[in-house]
């Protein structure tokens, strides 16, 4: 199958009517149309195998994965998705592959209504490589995309979903912890097939004074929003609820299942691609509101402060120590 | 080095203060504000060591050529540059390429006055892949984009600039070839930076009938543009010029340095970047008066006819049996 059969095969649909797509795959280049007052918001995500997902990952959980991470980029900016382009190396074009890969990756396109307009395909070690364009309302250096570099002391913290799931997973995965069937299969899910917060980051438009998505761990992702805006933060703790909630269950050591790493993977897991924000006290409602009309549960965890760092509060209010630079994911 | 000293070291530099850009690198996006009447070009190229470059590559020339293969596309459709993401896949963090990398990425970058807005860092087999945003006058489905299927029968058929000279350089590397050290650094050059011509693209606005850079060989591009325009092609041999012909001088052979098999890599040697494009007869003048203000030299290689295919005629005016099939360099 040569590279052009492949697009057509697999990545060429027909292109949509509701979109601002005013020339999709095809030529040299695609052409986006903003509408008035709107300016465009891009990122771009790479994912390479081995080091953000496992080789044995389901293709259609693949495609969809690698398009969400970039809308977790949007919707931390409070961006609506328009358009993605898909650069992809493969070592060979295996139709399996193709065909699961292309399923998952539109079905999330479909979901927020939006459309592969360009990209490259090439022979190459597996390497997948989204640009995502999206648009918030602005005009010149007046915007209303959610920064980093907002938040005020004060400020409530906030982050949507759980954390900590797919870092559950990838310890089991690893070998390192067990858990009934029932609960791996969610966790994977989450780990596999993360749900990007498109539609709360829009709901917080004009309601959070900053935003980021945690992609490598709360602690490491909080900290850049908390640098930009020049403050520091306290958290709460515990945080954890829902899969790590129950996977820490004392009946699960009871019946001799592992138990996670609990405040780790919450602090530090990585790819949760859910959001963390702040807003103003006053604004508590509103929050509450965005939550309602995204239908996504979000929970306050802490408070900005004007000191910098971070501080750790146990259940009963004494502070934990946590050994910062250990979040670094980066640190070769 | 992490990955935000790597980012901060070498990819993170003053905001332009004449550039379209809203906010740059250091959030969850970049923000653009295209002008009131322009839309969006936007187009992704993807490069894979061994695949688009060969391991010994200088990296401030790999630097120029990732941002320059993207640049093209841009040019092709007519698109002024107005920003570009980098995603990069490392194996490791190698101070001396990195650095030898964004000096010949942003010399580029500097040249057409855009700015590094966005991107990813990972670990990785070497793979770079680039998106980049341009601009071109249009509202609604109304534009100024240089598109593929715009050629009448009738049409004059150019390009710009020589073709074949990456292809003698690939012949050196490959040990298929010798050519003197001068020759051999011209042709490497070519190679290794070739130079988008984004200003013949501009010049060509409302003059070029249809346009598509040379990535992959004269004939395959133009075939995809005659496809897409639903005619075919006389194209006058022989092409040749420059280095080329050069190469191929009678004096070389004598000498004892072998010589190119000329046609072949003119007509699908690829790695040339260059605009192949068509124009009506009326727009000659036109088309000369793009080539002088762009200062790019363009030749005159054949027409556009209504029957499908390419008919190759030879100096003589006879035609040259070409099986087209064998240019198809994507057939696995």
């Amino acid at each position: 199958m040569g590279e052009f059969e492949l697009i057509e095969r697999y990545f060429k649909r027909p292109a949509r009517n509701d979109s601002r797509t005013v020339l999709g795959l095809g030529d040299d280049c695609a052409l986006l149309a903003p509408a008035p007052g709107m300016q465009l918001a891009i990122s771009s995500d790479m994912l390479v195998e081995g080091r953000h997902f496992l080789s044995t990952v389901d293709p259609a959980r693949l495609g969809h994965k690698a398009l969400a991470v970039n809308l977790s980029d949007l919707a931390a900016c409070g961006a609506r998705p328009l358009a993605f382009t898909l650069a992809l190396a493969l070592p060979r074009a295996d139709a399996t592959w193709l065909s699961g890969f292309s399923a998952g990756l539109f079905a999330l396109a479909d979901s927020h209504q939006i459309e592969l307009v360009g990209g490259d395909t090439t022979q190459g070690p597996l390497n997948i490589c989204i640009t995502v364009l999206g648009e918030v309302p602005g005009t010149g250096t007046q915007h209303q995309a959610l920064l980093r570099g907002g938040a005020h002391a004060g400020d409530d913290i906030y982050v949507s979903g759980n954390l900590g799931d797919a870092r559950l997973a990838l310890a089991v995965f690893r070998g390192n912890l067990s858990l009934t069937t029932a609960l791996f299969e969610l966790a994977r899910t989450r780990m596999e097939q993360p749900t990007p917060r498109v539609a709360l980051g829009l709901a917080l438009r004009g309601v959070a004074s900053a935003a980021i998505d945690v992609s490598d761990g709360l602690l490491g992702d909080l900290g850049h929003l908390l640098r930009a805006s020049q403050v520091g933060a306290v958290i709460e703790t515990p945080l954890a609820s829902g899969l790590l909630a129950a996977a820490a269950h004392p009946d699960w050591a009871a019946q001799g299942i592992g138990t996670p790493a609990q405040l780790d993977y919450v602090l530090a897991g990585g790819d949760d691609y859910e959001l963390v924000f702040t807003a103003p006290a006053a604004a508590a409602a509103a929050v509450q509101q965005a939550a309602l009309v995204s239908a996504t549960p979000v929970t306050r965890i802490g408070r900005v402060r004007a000191a910098a760092g971070i501080q750790l509060l146990d259940a009963q209010g004494h502070e934990l120590q946590c050994n910062l630079a250990s979040f670094d994911h980066f640190k070769s």
